[in-house]
């Protein structure tokens, strides 16, 4: 077992420890998945997107939360405050950049939010973090774009993690996480996770969880990824016969029952 | 095999190959649902409601859904903005009245909607679709009025789509679909449908995705409803016994499942 | 059989004839679920919360419910707005005051609404209700805080039911509900009811649709929380060991299924 896998491994145990609370702010197609998804994994989640509570809000939890997918103007005005706050409390920030490029509105958003808050991780396709870094990309609406195939996932993670000061991960058929010193790959997961909507979402809820358990954005990145990925694994072989709608709660049911030793097992990760 | 048939039939086939992407402007409750039933019949969703992005994101869609289920007065200015773009570009324009008659508030964005906006297919229950019409017509919430039995929903249907030029689908016991030259039944579904929330919504973004991949209202709302019929039928023969949350979710599993020799055989639809 | 049980049989037939429509200005995290668990019961759910129709839904309807788990300003005008109307009618309302303790705005709503809107029923964790009532409570999250043992659930649901004039049901392993007259204890229930985001607002939403059937908030709120009791026990005999998501479904079903002869062998009421 290398070295990631064993930190991986830990970090579940320590998570389930510590319970954190995650704040998200985030999108309400995919929220109740985000909130389910966090309970499975052992976590507590908060969501709360008011201006007047939402700085109140990160301010007593664990880690934030950013996600763009449904943004309006009053809740980017909310995801300002509430990561300033979290920034002043060293509190970990998430963001999640879903369909950066797609509108004005999302790359104003993207850019205040990058401006205003240091994030500790970025989590997006390569079209949403090759946008977050000004490199070319196009999106078309909110799944990931195959046209950027130009772009290398370890190329893109690499410059936005430097450009950034953080952990950048872009997650896809091969995941790459990288922060600047350390660079990873995660070879979980499975196709049919991108035929049930939130699974990248809830992917960034559970990244924030190990993040607010770790406080330690590489690790917590590569765990939060590596869980969704093992997750949909063994939700296929539970359901993935059965239909997209049966795949979708076996995605929960396997956050519920992973533990340190299924991880170990199950996790294809690697540090190149 | 009749005419309408082999056109549903072939429609599903068009709609896989072109993964029309349906720029969804609708309520909280069922959004979710929305959005894991476009993917599993092979569309992809973007859900943004924002008049900062509404015209944005229907200008780069297939197709625009707009339902009035959870709206507020930020939505409906998004929803007119959204619904002119579209019309510019020519993209189909779906509309899902939702409890229209239960409020002024619902009543006034209906009037301004369909003032405003050209539509493609108006679908909603019989008493949705009168009252849309200026027929007499009770809503009791949101479910269908059952009082509305003198209102046949085959004189509802022409009569609507003569009114607003567009494709009108009142969908019941029987389904009827008129557009002004043809009408089709549809003998599809099962009475447990009314015991989930949101499968009336999902019918709409379903002739929404139809619509964005064939570009004609009358075989896109005759699909997109016998779809969500025999996905009905597959789902109680599935989970019926079990209860209604495992019928919601064998509704997607059926909807992921579904394909032309499927529809073939479960179809029951005639033009009359 | 016990008189509260009998009660609580009765009040399940009386409910499915009545089909109560229920309004809910609640959180867009489990909307979706509220909605289902009221068709799953035998109600009409309805969801509407702008305040230009907020009043006017009320209106039409058997029941309101407040609960302010993702509150904000906009909403908490429609639901005083809704609430008072629904006083000026006579029609049961329901509060959950979600995380009450954890922002200033949840306390500032919380306040409004005791000061502007006569309540039926109030239901909450111990946290949450000692808060409303003033006593010594510290929230963390929107979850019990396991912190408040020294306040007995039984003295702070009858003080509460005291100040307010109306049923107060604290939640918790033992459920306790007091109107100032009687007091009952609710014995059922499964631990894994808190590893699912919304179970709480979903009995809340139960309460409410039997309180507007019967009219009677005492024996609505036992009947609503120990039908959710009830439904987590045999969601667990039939999908616990498969997994959190699993069972969240199996809620849905179980509720579905429910019936007086299930209630009557199940509930585990008694008045002290």
């Amino acid at each position: 077992m290398n070295q990631i896998t064993k930190e991986v491994s830990n970090a579940i145990r320590v998570l389930r420890e510590k319970v954190p609370l995650v704040h998200n702010i985030t999108n309400y197609v995919t929220v109740n998945d985000c909130a389910n998804a966090l309970l499975a994994i052992g976590a507590s989640p908060i969501m709360a997107d008011d201006i007047a509570e939402a700085a109140d809000i990160s301010g007593i939890s664990s880690a934030l939360v950013l996600n763009i997918g449904t943004l309006n103007q009053r809740t980017v005005a909310s995801m300002l405050a509430a990561g300033k706050r979290a920034n002043e409390l060293g509190i970990p920030v998430v963001f999640d950049p879903v369909g950066a490029g797609a509108s004005k509105l999302r790359n104003d958003a993207t850019r205040e939010i990058l401006e205003q808050v240091s994030l500790t991780v970025l989590r997006g396709n390569i079209s949403e973090v090759s946008f977050v870094a000004g490199l070319a990309a196009s999106t078309k609406g909110v799944d990931a774009s195959e046209a950027d195939g130009g772009n290398d996932a370890v190329t893109v993670a690499k410059a936005v993690a430097e450009k950034l000061g953080c952990t950048a991960a872009v997650t896809g058929a091969v995941d790459v996480i990288a922060d600047g010193k350390r660079v990873a790959q995660i070879r979980n997961g499975h196709p049919m996770l991108s035929r049930v909507t939130g699974t990248g979402c809830m992917t960034s809820s559970l990244v924030g969880a190990y993040a607010g358990a770790l406080r330690d954005g590489f690790t917590a990145a590569v765990a939060g990824i590596a869980s969704m990925g093992i997750a949909g694994e063994l939700a296929y072989e539970a359901a993935g016969q059965t239909g997209t709608g049966s795949f979708h709660i076996a995605i929960i049911d396997a956050l519920s029952r992973l533990n340190p030793v299924l991880l170990e097992e199950r996790a294809k990760l690697d540090e190149i």
